[in-house]
């Protein structure tokens, strides 16, 4: 089956609805426990060989429609040497938080033919591999939003205070701090895509905290500076972002061409609320990863409405947030049989 | 200044904008740090007189138009011997979690006058002392989702994979245990009107993880069956949950009388939305509680667009989530004052 990720992100008709699954590499999959060792990920990161494989193990398992980079968000901020530690299970730790206008230095344009060579690397070998496939990768980079709230948090958060207040307290900064992000964000994805990643996704998950006002303010500009540079290269972009149904309406003008929801809301009302801007947008989802967990008749039922919602066009199947841990991996073998088996047509008007 | 916290929550004219905090009682207060002593909160709340005085002390302090019970979502269940702990910092943890019909005999109907004396104690010695201000108390219950969520996790949780696995593999427990919860909580709040509270609050704040079709099939008819029998006694209802702006037409038909909402959404829209099913229902809300940390004048901006959008009739102000920890008691002084001294015919038609 010839993978139908990059028409359907573009709205085209296809002969299936394409699947992948948020963080489909790693911690679920037994073949990758094997190989991951101890390390940090930023350890597996720096080394393309098992970068490559860890990214091409669900391809091989689940026969998805795209691979996705095994990597994580702070990646090139790690590269400049902000100080990022990050350990298994904790997530990312910086030593010393982005607090004032000092630390705009220590964000370094990236240069990533000597700062990141090996995901440079990764995707090379990964592009290499599934080229008789035709099977897409998809470049990955974290939203400037949830990369600024590391940073300035310190880590992961719970109230995002910090943040929030450097954003009232002082706004320039913050827009200098967020220009700079997606800049950082604009080199890394370029680096991939210049190597043969065919699409890309911005990974948001955070920026559902904000109200609408302030996500207008704040991040669409930054968002919208990363979409409109990786437009000249004319691959799909992705924008994935957790808890944002009230940011639907400002995600639509952002220049994406697939917005990645969560699973609260019907992909019928997000198209619907996508439309009401103009445009034809793709949606991405929305399978609640804790479905997985669930009977197989649940899920069979939640899936086909899901793909009811998505009409068979302009849909690309997911789930609503990554993988979790202790999924088992055939269910989500299962769930790629039974999207594929529907005939995209039978699906139309089905809402 | 006599409080128009009732007649805003039934949608009547006030004389200015009522306001209250969530969590105002508690641990950004140092009076309440000064008199809590290391016990649980379940012993504080054991004793009257200490749960009483925590309970006034932000009246006192702010001049807030209500009281809120100091309580905790687990105290009835706490009550009928479930088996739960409470350390400070942690929330709760429950010995042996719910996981099976034989639970169900663990969840006995609750008895509150040989149960929770204290409790009906606590509000007659608050009601008492607030009768000559006019002040009136809100009573407390947590919404029976929240309740479950953390019977059947055990704890406080990040996915809640058990607690939608149930919903999913087994309806008719989930819907017993939710009814049972509902029971429960419709008897700890007639105790407490019985004992002089004037109104009643809700608190499911994780409810809003659900799908709509999921609230709508598991979570509502709970809800509506403790917003009909209090619904008895005349008292206004509030329900709040976070993250819930999907689900605003639910809750519209709960049957509660205010709906209280995060900082999401804006009010305006909020209010739209319930408009749309036919119902004249007030909104509680909805400061960014981070706000408190961002500077005046930037908080008295927010205050005042908040203010706006609920154009001074059947709106009670409100953080849109509970006072965080370090708060500075003297930012929240200067917001009550803040919204007691703008006329409420100012705001008419300022949207």
């Amino acid at each position: 089956m010839i993978s139908s990720l990059l028409p359907a992100a573009v709205n085209r008709p296809v002969d299936h609805v394409p699947v992948w699954f948020m963080r489909q590499a790693g911690r679920s999959l037994p073949e990758y426990r094997r190989i991951r060792g101890n390390g940090s990920i930023l350890d597996t990161v720096r080394s393309a060989e098992l970068a490559a494989e860890i990214t091409l193990q669900p391809v091989k398992r689940y026969g998805v429609d795209a691979a996705i980079l095994y990597s994580d968000i702070m990646v090139p901020l790690t590269a400049v040497n902000f100080g990022i530690e990050i350990t298994q299970g904790k997530g990312p730790y910086v030593k010393e938080p982005f607090r004032s206008e000092s630390d705009l230095a220590r964000l370094r344009r990236l240069e990533p033919e000597t700062d990141i060579p090996f995901v440079i690397e990764t995707v090379k070998l990964v592009v290499e591999e599934l080229r008789d496939s035709g099977t897409p990768l998809i470049g990955f980079a974290g939203g400037p939003f949830t990369v600024a709230s590391y940073l300035i948090e310190g880590g992961s958060s719970k109230n995002y205070i910090e943040t929030k207040t450097m954003m009232r307290a002082d706004p320039s900064l913050f827009d200098r701090l967020m220009n700079n992000l997606a800049v950082m964000a604009v080199d890394f994805l370029t680096a991939q895509v210049d190597a043969g990643a065919a699409a890309v996704q911005i990974f948001d998950s955070w920026a559902g905290i904000l109200t609408a006002a302030e996500y207008k303010r704040f991040v669409l500009p930054s968002v919208k500076l990363i979409m409109d540079s990786i437009a000249y290269f004319g691959v799909p972009r992705i924008y994935f972002a957790l808890s944002a149904s009230h940011l639907i309406d400002q995600i639509a003008v952002s220049g994406c061409d697939v917005v990645s929801v969560d699973w609260k809301m019907p992909l019928s009302t997000v198209k619907g609320q996508l439309q009401k801007s103009g445009n034809k947008l793709s949606v991405q989802g929305n399978l609640d990863p804790t479905y997985c967990f669930a009977p197989w008749d649940a899920i069979e039922k939640e899936v086909m409405r899901i793909l009811m919602e998505g009409e068979g066009r302009g849909h690309i199947f997911n789930l609503g947030h990554g993988v979790l841990p202790g999924t088992d991996p055939e269910v989500l073998n299962r769930i790629v049989e039974l999207v594929h088996s529907v005939t995209p047509g039978s699906l139309v008007g089905s809402v």
